[in-house]
């Protein structure tokens, strides 16, 4: 965990949105630049799946973050007006309480045992940080790839205590084809035998299925396009399992051979498992019985969304249904609907393409 | 096997295109309809990755081929006025000699001691069996997928034994992202431990490994579009794993566990990983050095290109590519670019769109 990583525990129970609830949970937060003194500088922003609440390198720990050349002083997200707030998100494994932690009331980790998750839990754990940080009303929630989800949670359930929402590379929930690529991600760590039905030997998880889970991750991340220009059908320079019949053989191979070694055993299995599967559950729909009462519910001021041609996951076409959605209920909201070649992961890789858009928005509005 | 299939020995030793040879190897083909006097009308078909040589029923063998609504009295390609040829590609298991044969020399089974296994040897063997029904040149040579590019190998290699050739839904090469994808559903299967380096229990094959492996396949063998029209977030009525958690919950993960279950146990994994790295090694580029050198070495009357709009595995750029470069070498080329919605699988189920392109094909240059 970062050195600039924060806890905050709650005490009592906290009650989750499907059922069950959680003894005295523990959020894992990081804050970059400060509140000030109307407190109506302050920005949420909510991860994708994988990342820490470690959002962008500080003074307290020089170690760059998941959006580093977003987030900080003179940048899009300028810390020098904006007071940032970075939630590891409920169900994670870096700080926040998960299926990894050790549950209170038995003494023993959660595992299966852990509560059904969904993106209300993350939303409303959220919450929690926001009040504890004294803030009434954020300036603007901000969501990335899954995190744009919970952030539309956030600003469903809460109208009032936030103006503001930026949802980048995002939907109003999953479609069949996303669906079904995190059930075979599940299903690949599940079918690994040291998964063990969740009991595995913290010292030897099921490191194979979730390699495999990554891989399939990184087909759906990136684009064909990109892989078509950057790799063709060039030859691996470093065979990874030399002498193995049928192993790395095309750079593309060996590409994604070396980043499910980086993810390996950086992600606990089940929180990954708990996590994908509330991405998928998540519907704006749930929200009065149809898209349209979702988007009714929502009070903004402002909205932005802004979205990749070439990713699969979250489609421009989603992009396009969020956006219209919102314009129905909010005035000044916008569309932006970038040309990047990097598919899905665009928003962490394309910075160039990017920055522009969220730093007109923020100027657009600064405190 | 199906009652219609006959096989072809060869007598004596079969060279492969990297090296290695088989001893008499065997290849199970089918035939329908009658080779005429001029023998001038019969029709080789080669066919994706996983069917057996049974492309059509017959009065021997009334069950439904792979190709049932194309091939037959009447249909597009009419087995009144052609003679069909449909060889089990050598390497796969359905009577062709391949990693799951008994090797001759050892009486073992091969499993990896099988040479290393290219569309170019699916190319020769079926050129031994269309020797041994004593035809000279072929009418037209169809491959569809996988057997795009062993027809196209067949044309580069026997320019005088072909006169036309139809591509449906293939290439001149696999793309990385193609390549990625087969190359995990082989890692897929390499990861179970049932596998066993190749040397598994016949009886307990690493079926685990084989389902995800089929999974991934048809994510990719149909279109995200088809999925949200089909299935949208429609609920499983029939959960097939109930009581287990982050199991089976969409209609689209349903629809997943019944074609795993289909497909599970069908095909042997060791043909399926050879076949399976066969498609992703083809590369027209080879013969010659580049693309424009590789079209060259063709000498085609009439060709065909097919393709699909929404297929992700041989997309419309490469089917634009294919045409594109036949069109140099051939003057009565055609491309199809068909707008069915089930992406790469059309060939085999949007058969309303399909066959009228064959049969305005086969119509036009009827022996």
């Amino acid at each position: 965990m970062s050195s600039a990583t924060k806890t905050y525990t709650l005490d009592g129970s906290f009650k989750m949105h499907r059922g069950g609830s959680l003894q005295s949970p523990t959020l894992a937060y990081e804050t970059l630049g400060s509140l000030n003194a109307a407190k109506d500088n302050a920005v949420l922003i909510f991860s994708g799946l994988s990342p820490s609440a470690h959002v962008a390198s500080s003074d307290v720990d020089r170690s760059p973050g998941w959006w580093e050349d977003m987030i900080g002083s003179g940048l899009p997200i300028d810390t020098d007006k904006y007071f940032v707030v970075s939630v590891n998100s409920l169900g994670s494994c870096f700080g926040s309480t998960g299926p990894a932690s050790i549950d209170p009331v038995t003494g023993e980790r959660y595992r299966l045992s852990f509560p059904l998750l969904t993106l209300e839990d993350i939303a409303e754990s959220a919450m929690l940080v926001v009040r504890h940080l004294g803030i009434d009303c954020l300036h603007t929630v901000v969501g990335c790839s899954m995190g744009g989800m919970s952030g539309l949670a956030f600003c469903l359930r809460h109208p009032r205590a936030v103006s503001r929402f930026v949802s980048v590379s995002s939907a109003t929930r999953a479609l069949p084809f996303s669906i079904a690529v995190r059930s075979l991600q599940r299903e690949m760590i599940r079918s690994d035998r040291l998964w063990q039905g969740g009991n595995y030997d913290i010292s030897e998880p099921p490191i194979t299925g979730q390699r495999l889970a990554r891989k399939l991750g990184m087909i759906t991340y990136r684009s064909a396009e990109e892989w078509t220009q950057r790799f063709g059908r060039e030859r691996a320079t470093d065979p990874v399992q030399p002498g193995v019949q049928f192993a790395t053989e095309f750079s593309v191979e060996s590409y994604l051979e070396n980043h499910a070694n980086k993810f390996s055993g950086a992600f606990d299995a089940n929180c990954y498992l708990y996590l994908s599967h509330a991405s998928d559950m998540f519907d704006l729909a749930e929200y009065g019985g149809s898209l349209a009462s979702g988007f009714k519910k929502l009070d903004l001021e402002k909205a932005l969304v802004i979205g990749v041609r070439t990713d699969i996951l979250f489609p421009p076409q989603q992009q396009q249904e969020l956006a219209a959605g919102i314009a129905t209920v909010c005035e000044d909201s916008k569309l932006v609907e970038l040309d990047c070649v990097r598919g899905h992961d665009s928003f962490l890789v394309e910075m160039d393409a990017f920055r522009p858009v969220i730093c007109e928005y923020f100027d657009s509005c600064a405190p």
